[in-house]
């Protein structure tokens, strides 16, 4: 490995020659040897997103030479491609300001936009990375800018369209099994019927609960830090740099971002991502429902439910035929237990600010957008392997609807609730049916209970003759 | 005590004769003496308003005779006015869908109901527990909708006014203080100033972003499951029943309350629940915040930061003068961490969900109404103890941004970066103030320097000459 | 309410005459108006044993009249034997040290000594709150003392014995159901055989794993802060008084406990806490395991798995005879959940320290003392009305055996695994048995199946001939 | 990419050429989309060792032929060595019983031994993936098996070294500095003093008492799942397998294992990671006790505690000299915050199992993996890079005690409580020192103050004139 020394103000250090990073990339590198968990790239991609939109406003606004302007823009446009990757080799568990991320990407800019120019890599001529890709900011609102740019990409345009796949099939489902009659459980008893659609529509119900829940708490994602500077006041940014910058973030993130009205409560807190993260947890929870009622419903073949068949995706055993392990459902809620435990790491980090920084952004970041990438990932893949081939098993939930000694309500108004009692206890204490023990008891014809008890007419209201 | 003789469907059991309840209240005394955390008093009163509602509705729909509905109705009042507090000794740890409870009050209500109609206590007659006080209903669809009319009874009137009346103090110390310029702090390092009236604009920027991410979640917890019965299909209730009896109920609660439009969700899911806690958890995070931020400001006196004084509400050591320990901040920071806990048995119980019911709910009843009330009650104390009486130290104040090392930064303008740093640099070694050290340097004079050298001018954006 | 003044360095406040408490117990009552959970018991009555001993303690070393350690003894004692329980009326969440409460307690004790000294209560003579009942401690060595001494009396004397009557009907129903061949479930799907006794000997092993983890971490537990007083330094203690006070602790308490080799550790960290609520959590998880297995061997009475009967404990619906909700195991789960809410502010809360101590120390005792309480509870809860009566419904089970598709590996060796996959498939597509398959198939006579398929020697390792 | 053809029973699929895996790893690649977190390498080094201890084990048994298990044997030893890392690529969101990646480690093995037996890969001839490489194993106890294996490993070689090399250096520091007197602090406020070398004692304690808290949980972690095949029986095992195998894995291993006692309880639950994990929030919880003070002690440099220097190993500000953010405890207490959430995780996860099985498994493998790494790599990073470089402000921390007004402590026994607190409270009040206020009021002379208050003496119990 070849190198080159890049210095800051600590002095000089190697850098590898194939790496556009600086100075204080290569020294996070050495002091923080932590994990194996890097900065998202969400958050790369961010920062690139936001230093162009800065070097565009600062040149609007006068401070930034065009020339410059040009340089950084192409610069930040190679790594909102991707095609620098491999240039921010950071882990999580560094400043908890994400200085040295906001460092590396202005390293990374800096010595590209260089390299550009013709110019020597580290000789931070004629784009400097402080002074000029750094320009009107500080870590400290940049870093905070980034989570939010991210955060709402990702759940806008990652999660929400992979949610929206898995809640639009269980809903075709539910409205194709409609009619779908089958015993209700209650407390994992049986209880009075309803149909496997209405069954599904809780489901596809609690989704877009879920849904509509994250979406109310995006505005305050929408409220960018930039501007604030080092602790809030915006010194040494311009008066109009905010909003300007702000609008310019919008523009080419393609997301609506305003500049917060209040620059201290977002940079010392990250309020914010436990509001959204209470919100993931909510749909969090409604998988684990709908994943537990699945593989529940699609348990046996023999000793189980029984009632619905799922994708045999991989060899169950070798031996047993029909034996299909509900893997996407077990996949689903372990990312589910994961969420849980991101969500709760968010609010541990989200309360620990102190004065005019919370330095616990990158694990905050970090967690939030695993919990998203997740979330999204698993709803798609429990969509294409598991809920487009959910099938009834008509005859089973049959057969299970028919002896369920629950429909005796049916004939409450025919023969009284007592002799209705008469005939559910008889038939549970000699497992017989409750058609036969209505006939052998004498209560009953065997048209007459054919023609009171219909489990179809059980899954509404009561209909009122007018 | 002398007992009367109660009975349900297993048979008679003896109950005191001084209290209104019935044998299955009497049987869950028996079978679950687990724990002293009793059902909250909130879900009892949102059960009696429930209760009342129901019974106007079903009377409206012609389905209960108007006699008894005043019966109910005057019975239910009594639980309402909180008459009848003594008659609801069941405790938390119970069946997971509330049902004790929920025949609790139909048992209460019922015998209250047969006194005032001069009829014997626990002959049913002439009100049924079941017959009529739980008409059209179920425990399933009941104690779900008391969760939800608590909930929103508890935010709305009890959090959100003892959470603003904290938020309007800070907010008016905050004007107050506008102009007392401070360093500021991150990474626990000095770093520029503000004004101490920004740092509070902040507290009162998260507090304010967290109330609005509670007001976002509230229109889930307007959505009632009344109407939905055993399993959420409305079996045996009226087809018009859930619209009139949410509508009664907005009429009774004040708070506006609509059938939920999917009552398998509402049963099986409380995922709503998730999303507010996960929305208390935000302003808590901001609570801990603001809390710790006023504890360290007045830390001291001699060894701590210093630049706050807050009340002295009980003896600090009997030997030290100014030893005011910040237990508004402590009892807060308590709290804080309680609710953290709380949010995380919400999160776990709101998962396990089966099919079309979740048996989780009087734990998720719970802890979400003690984390409203501990906010709530922690906001006020602060507020009367402890915020209303912070006072700037001002000499203190003044000392620390005076002694700053950072004021450096307003010298670059003027001798440029290297002169400014050195300075700075030889200040700190020295432990002298920088414009002794800019002197004896003969980098600037005295009066050069105090022209130059400005804190009050550091704490906004660049000022433009136009 | 009669009154009569008592005084503090802070002045004179009126206490109501029929209370022992003084002057700082009035203060935090006016001052915390937080909720409604109170300091628990348990601390109360550690606390007394701890000022018995510290007063015994201090009269051997010469530092106290025997004439006063008489009567704070006589006092301490009252309070022990729960006498004095309505003059503790201070709430969790008051000052993070538990100041408050320790000065409860020292208020309550002088005063009821100078009560039985014939004195007036209030003028602090003979016998006064700080100078003697309080003598050579201080709140922040003393109330971590108390959380210590609770806690044992609490996991060893009220927890231990609970859970282990579960642990032995479990245990008993284990061996008394070992010859019960049921079907075996993994990933909810039909798996090979293992018999009931089997099945139960994992909950039972769960259970004693759980024990023996929280046994483990007693040792911490035992060491005690007294001796610390102020900052962990000892300041104003006799230099022997830490050990001496233990081991009258120890006598006091017929628990042993030694004083902590290192003061400053447990004082400004309660660590051994979080390690024992881990073990609690432990026990949770196992008590989660065994809570949802009987519930879903139980389902039914037609359409689940029920291969178990549990006691039937109250109604279940008035007209489904049968079913029996599984209250017993739904208290028992949302016990587990409030149990890991509860371990999650634990931890928040310990980890929170700074410099000579950690003050949030109330809300640790509460969450952790609640958690033992419940899990305690709810075991002897669900043994006496549910584990007790578990039954096995054997005709079920055997059906469900029977008919498994699995026990076709019982074929390989006789017919070849390609034959008898053939059998199996086959079985499965008709949905007949392998039995009436193998016959079909023209494979095996009845007879032939009937000596090679046998479940219950399915149920161990291989039976190596030799 | 060339590809061969693999098969199981699901039938063939594309295989890339460079890879040694099979068709049920490629199938498990594609139905499993699901994020970036691949399973962790420890546990296929685990499961590497797993398999050739089975191996080696069967072969004793007299089940597998020699020469299949030497092949077995090297191709494991290339895993363990670490050659194969690139042919593992499934990610943690799988099955939940881990069974695809014990297919993969069975494919790798295979293919691999196949090649070195000059075969066909895919051919399964002659090392078959499951007949030879899974023999008398399950993934029900191979996956436990691993986790266990992987989590003593990794604790005791990884961790605990770790964690006390800055155990060590921080107990050098508490005996270096052990004279070095300084202000206490409580509740933030100045208190009675101690020493720099008591204080960090006190971290040093917390340190141990945590790693005690781990080492009393390794035990559970020691006993190993495998034997139980399927459910737990041991069906198709060898009866002297299963303690067996465990003593071979504590020969390769270097650890010592024994066989589980009951396997039901170690394959359908994981509670012994609960209680580990438990153990390592205690960890954590030190770590955040001592990244604080040594943040809040090393803060300022001007404004403020100002006690400790620590190494400065990244810019500061360019304009500060003598800022130095304590990055290293932003690292360390953000990895604390993640722990906290894996703990969550972990509790949730674990109290899931049903049955003979909890399918959880690769979630808690990699929470609970990536806490310990994350521990381990903190406290390494934290002591290299901060703790070694730790020094005392002698004159900061001097000047703090000296102008301490808890120091009048020292003079209640010359002139009286009331005389002293008369000094404390004037000096208070006009912001001079005590001995100022002494002379001043005329009490003491200079030079009888300065008999009298020596701070060296208040940081120990009383000394006992003999």
């Amino acid at each position: 490995m070849t190198t080159r020394v890049e210095s800051d103000t600590m002095g000089t250090i190697n850098v590898p020659n194939d790496k556009y990073y600086g100075a204080q990339t290569a020294r996070s590198l050495a002091n923080f040897d932590i994990g194996t968990e890097k900065m998202p790239k969400e958050i790369v991609t961010a920062f690139a997103i936001l230093k162009k939109a800065a070097a565009i406003t600062n040149a609007k606004l006068g401070l930034l030479d065009p020339a410059l302007r040009d340089l950084i823009v192409a610069a930040a446009d190679e790594v909102i491609e991707g095609k620098l990757d491999n240039h921010f080799p950071l882990v999580v568990w560094q400043t908890g300001s994400g200085t040295q991320s906001n460092m590396n990407v202005n390293e990374v800019i800096s010595n590209r936009a260089i390299e550009m120019a013709g110019g020597t890599m580290g000789s931070k001529k004629p784009v400097h990375p402080n002074d000029h890709v750094n320009m009107s900011q500080s870590s400290n609102d940049t870093y905070p800018t980034a989570m939010h740019i991210a955060a709402v990409e990702a759940v806008v345009n990652y999660l929400f369209p992979r949610v929206k796949i898995l809640r639009d099939t269980l809903h075709a489902k539910s409205e194709e099994f409609m009619d779908v009659v089958k015993i209700g459980r209650t407390h994992l008893q049986d209880a009075t019927p309803l149909t496997l659609g209405q069954e599904m529509s809780g489901w596809v119900a609690q989704i877009d609960l879920a849904i509509a829940s994250i979406e109310a708490t995006l505005p305050q994602l929408r409220e960018l830090a930039l501007g604030g500077t080092a602790v809030g006041t915006g010194l040494n940014a311009h008066p109009d740099y905010a909003v300007a910058v702000a609008a310019e973030i919008s523009t080419l993130s393609g997301h609506d971002f305003i500049t917060a009205p209040n620059k201290y409560a977002v940079m010392a807190g990250h309020d914010a991502f436990v509001g959204t993260s209470g919100a993931l947890k909510q749909l969090a929870v409604a998988f684990m429902k709908i994943a537990n009622d699945v593989r529940w419903l699609a348990s046996g073949p023999r000793s189980g439910l029984g009632e619905l068949t799922i994708p045999e995706n991989e060899p169950g055993s070798s031996i047993m035929p029909g034996k299909v392990n509900p893997t996407q459902s077990e996949a689903m809620t372990m990312v589910v237990a994961h969420v849980m435990g991101n969500d709760a790491a968010i609010g541990f980090a989200a309360s620990q600010g102190n004065f005019e920084l919370n330095v616990f952004k990158p694990v905050i970041a970090y967690n939030f957008l695993q919990s998203v990438r997740l979330l999204a990932d698993a709803a798609k893949s429990f969509n294409d392997n598991c809920a487009i081939g959910i099938q009834p098993d008509r005859k089973r939930i049959k057969q299970l609807v028919d002896q369920s000694l629950m429909l005796v309500t049916a004939l409450n108004r025919k023969i009284g609730y007592d002799n209705a009692a008469k005939i559910a206890k008889t038939a549970h204490k000699n497992g017989s049916t409750l058609r036969e023990t209505a006939i052998e008891l004498g209560l009953l014809t065997g048209e007459e209970f054919d023609a009171e008890v219909k489990p179809e007419q059980m899954v509404g209201p009561l209909t009122i003759k007018k």
